[in-house]
């Protein structure tokens, strides 16, 4: 099998972590697999060049910024390599620019375009384990580019698509996807298996195993995921495009995402053409709008509100107090207190009775739900942020028992 | 004029010191200079590095530790990049892979076989300021390799050739070339100017400032050097094919190394073909060998004497003593306690008496002369290690006055 896996940078942290790290890497390869392995950088080495940058310049170029920036990936790759040499096992690195990882020129964020095979197919035919640097490209001048937040998962993901890899492993310090953050859900209870839609859902909620990103990607090419633990040898959480029956469960998990603000423009006059206005004012600002909701109120003006990431709403704001006059509104409130808690699962919507228990649930809390949205494989509730764990930890307890 | 500038480790060690250092590349682009830096890996990056490689594997492959090394240079032209920005100059930082630095496949110690200009030339085209990571390169599997001791000096003069620059100045920690270490010798006496036949002659007997390498390339490719300090805005020491009359001393510098050792076999017999035997067997070490002394002896034996470099004394022996048995000998000794003391100048052996004074100073200070070798433009005496500072400073008085 060709295999490709991806190591965080808390897992290649120092020597001891690199060690064992390459013991999974030796194992996979004796197995009789072809191994490539994405690394991101250890632990703290990105923090200390953002570090060393900023007592600089505040304010550095991302095409320097990049330029910088890729070298925690390569200082990576080179360790681990020197590790497996030292086990005797053959092994090369290689750098973003190496594989032809050619990306667009969106320093710090770049898309990317294509991947050459031919570097890593010759390397693998030579029967060695075929590391690579994560996080990092190469544009059509030339120049070194990151891939930004989830970099490194991307990076694992496209290479996969584009060897036609049997499967991709990210290993993390998590040992797969649970149905509620394990750490503040004590009955949180880890899935064996997940679509990517399901998946694609948790992880926007706020589930920070896995990147939106590199889950699309891995969707679009139908690339055989699985999130593993890169400290316990045990089978992880499979993400595919569609979940055996036998490992199916209804709903997939309960996420809570409290990095949103709610943004309510009140007293719009209620007529046509006013949500139009507001919303064209956010698609110009490039901001994303979640759950929307419009309250007609009784003197011919209504509230229309709806929620942002919370990075976005001062932006939003402004966006808004500009189209405001051409509106007409009575004012604009921000409101940073709020928390999204979703209930994910493919047979969310059509399993009778499913959708009700998240309402009974906080029901039973006395949590005031401010906000619904839903779709074919979620139920999300917008609540006051101090209620969202106990939210979390009802609506779980509700779908999945006391664990 | 197109100025190809270098500045060292310690000269960009932290922020305070690159922005003193794009203080002189801030200067030297307003004059109306096109420019271009070399930049070394900052103070401790290096060693850093190596740490955290020995701690993995104390023997890794030299490809690795050359994807492992290379990371240091790039972080210098990323952060002097970022401090330029800050001073609102056009700037762009160019990695080894980047402006093509083709090299042999000598992980380590890379000779450069070629460099395009074409990158460097488009970006100053652009009135940029050029950063490029030194001692770095690139071989033809597309991997990257390290230019070893010296090499970013060496990658300073190869750009000024290539790019047939107006002068190429090496920014170092002191001023310039000096007649004796100044540290040692209170009466150094800074050069204005030196022949590249002078400069290789003093970097090979133990001056530190440029190194051979460099010196040798930029005699064979014409490449105006000069060395400066970049703590003080001086003039340095400018180092040509022809040194101008009214610059000009007859000797240029005292030297002293103290890396040597004399390895004696002795009691050879004392016949044709045995000195060839002897130096074959060097020669097939890899062993530089440098001073010879052939003394005869009074029974039909004779000692051949001889220095290496210190660190070749082990290998020297082992290496003799296979040859030995066919050549027959008594002994074979290895003296670390010795020294050579250079005195280097164009006009050393074409001035009557200027040679003399050498014997003269050290004979006033009974310091024993055990071997002597000269030519056109050096005489050197190896004497005991412990008589050396002493010798330097007696010598130097006798040729340049009390300072």
């Amino acid at each position: 099998m060709l295999i490709v896996q991806k190591y965080g940078g808390s897992s290649v942290a120092d020597a001891a972590k690199i060690e064992r790290v390459a013991g999974i890497i030796a194992d996979t390869y004796h197995a009789g697999n072809e191994v490539v392995v994405v690394l991101s950088a250890q632990g703290d080495t990105t923090d200390d060049l953002i570090g060393k940058a900023r007592e600089i310049n505040p304010n550095p170029s991302k095409r320097e910024m990049d330029v910088l920036l890729t070298v925690g990936e390569q200082i990576s790759v080179a360790l681990m390599a020197m590790q497996l040499e030292k086990m005797r096992l053959p092994v090369v690195s290689l750098t973003g620019w190496q594989i032809e990882m050619n990306t667009d020129s969106t320093y710090g964020a770049a898309r990317i375009k294509s991947i050459s095979t031919e570097r890593i197919r010759r390397e693998l035919d030579k029967n060695r384990i075929v590391l690579v640097a994560g996080f990092q490209g190469i544009n059509k001048y030339g120049d070194v580019t990151t891939l930004g937040r989830g970099g490194s998962d991307t990076t694992a993901v496209a290479i996969a698509a584009v060897l036609g890899a049997d499967k991709c492993q990210i290993y993390t310090d998590v040992d797969g996807i649970y149905t509620a953050d394990p750490r503040k859900v004590p009955g949180a209870k880890k899935l064996s298996a997940i679509t990517y839609d399901e998946m694609l859902e948790l992880a926007s909620l706020g589930s920070q195993v896995l990147h939106n990103r590199s889950v699309e990607l891995a969707k679009r090419y139908h690339v055989d995921l699985e999130v593993l633990s890169s400290y316990e040898r045990k089978p992880g959480t499979k993400v595919r495009e569609v979940v055996k029956d036998v490992e199916r469960m209804i709903i997939s998990g309960v996420a809570k995402d409290a990095d949103i603000a709610r943004i309510t423009v009140a007293g719009v006059p209620d007529r046509p053409g006013v949500a139009f206005r507001v919303f064209s004012a956010m698609s110009r600002a490039k901001i994303n709008v979640d759950i929307i909701l419009q309250s007609a109120g009784s003197d011919g003006t209504s509230d229309i509100s709806f929620t942002v990431a919370e990075d976005d709403a001062d932006a939003a704001k402004a966006a808004l107090e500009a189209a405001a006059e051409a509106v007409g509104c009575d004012h604009i409130a921000v409101d940073r207190d709020v928390a999204k808690v979703s209930v994910v699962g493919a047979g969310m919507m059509n399993s009778s009775g499913m959708a009700v228990r998240m309402f009974e649930a906080l029901a039973n809390c006395h949590i005031n739900i401010q906000m619904i949205s839903s779709s074919e494989i979620k139920l999300s509730a917008v609540i006051a942020q101090s209620d969202a764990d106990r939210a979390v930890q009802a609506v779980h307890e509700k779908y999945f028992g006391e664990g």
